[in-house]
């Protein structure tokens, strides 16, 4: 019952985003086209401090205009494995090495038109570095217990997916490792 | 703190995808490129039946390659709105004509590269119509009690954005309104 690739094209390759349109066949036997987004996976990761507080950061989003609220998260680099890209996002745009970090889950954000994934890692026993943002990241940390943050999902304040998801799943983690 | 945009470009207009590449300006003065996707934004369903179940559905999704398990969810058309947008897809996916349907809430699925608006909602007194599928849909239905639903998402077997946000609201609400 799968879709079959009769042929591939790159339609756009930038520096971010490789376009692709492919034809392909149907199950029926009749013939389309699929536009997609070959994406090379990404991590967001649930940064949780020594006083129990989630390090969320706030940075602006050029897609949508506006300042967004986020766990941090980043792209996957070429060749590089899920954890230590959660690791170098942590150290990147909050500056803390994580001495503890826990694969929780891959999930993907829009499978309609990208074949991204994304990995979600639980970050504690966080040690200060520096930090050390992309030369286009400007980013303000936002420490929010996790009542709080769970709170901002349902009053509208957080409406990043990824974030959404992250602080979910920390919340069943959190709440059932209590004794 | 805003990035300035000095020129927007599309660099691929296909029949889903609308691809732009601008260049911007930084809030510290330096120049760079934005490549982002224009998306026209899209709804999310939670379909209750008659008997509790949320309708889920499964189908193939090109851009991975994969069945994956969701709630019936789809682009907005030009000029329509999200509400009827949400009505429409319920007849074509699912087959149900929803009598009762409510706005939850409005979240970015990725926030990176896309300014996509997903808007979810609850639907019920759902009545039986027909399936009315897009040519290239071939969707099976897959009714869960919400706490089967809610638990595919923590042994893996729902790893859609949209459809795990949907079930955690879904069980909020459903929740919280027992006596």
């Amino acid at each position: 019952m799968k879709e079959k690739t009769l042929r591939s094209k790159c339609v756009f390759k930038g520096s971010l985003l490789d376009v692709r349109k492919d034809e392909v066949i149907f199950p029926n036997g009749s013939k389309s086209t699929r536009e997609w987004i070959n994406h090379p996976g990404a991590v967001c990761c649930i940064p949780v401090l020594d006083n129990g507080d989630i390090c969320l950061i706030k940075q602006y989003r050029y897609a949508i205009r506006e300042y967004v609220i986020e766990l941090p998260a980043g792209k996957l680099e070429i060749g590089e494995t899920p954890i230590h890209c959660a690791k170098r996002e942590l150290e990147e745009e909050i500056g803390f090495e994580a001495k503890k970090i826990r694969f929780l889950t891959m999930f993907y954000p829009a499978v309609g038109f990208v074949n991204e994934e994304m990995h979600l890692f639980l970050a504690g026993d966080l040690k200060k570095t520096k930090t050390n943002p992309d030369e286009d990241e400007f980013i303000e940390l936002i420490p929010k217990t996790l009542d709080q943050a769970i709170e901002m999902i349902y009053s509208g304040d957080i409406t990043d997916a990824k974030t959404i998801i992250g602080l979910v799943w920390a919340q069943k983690l959190l709440t059932n490792s209590k004794p």
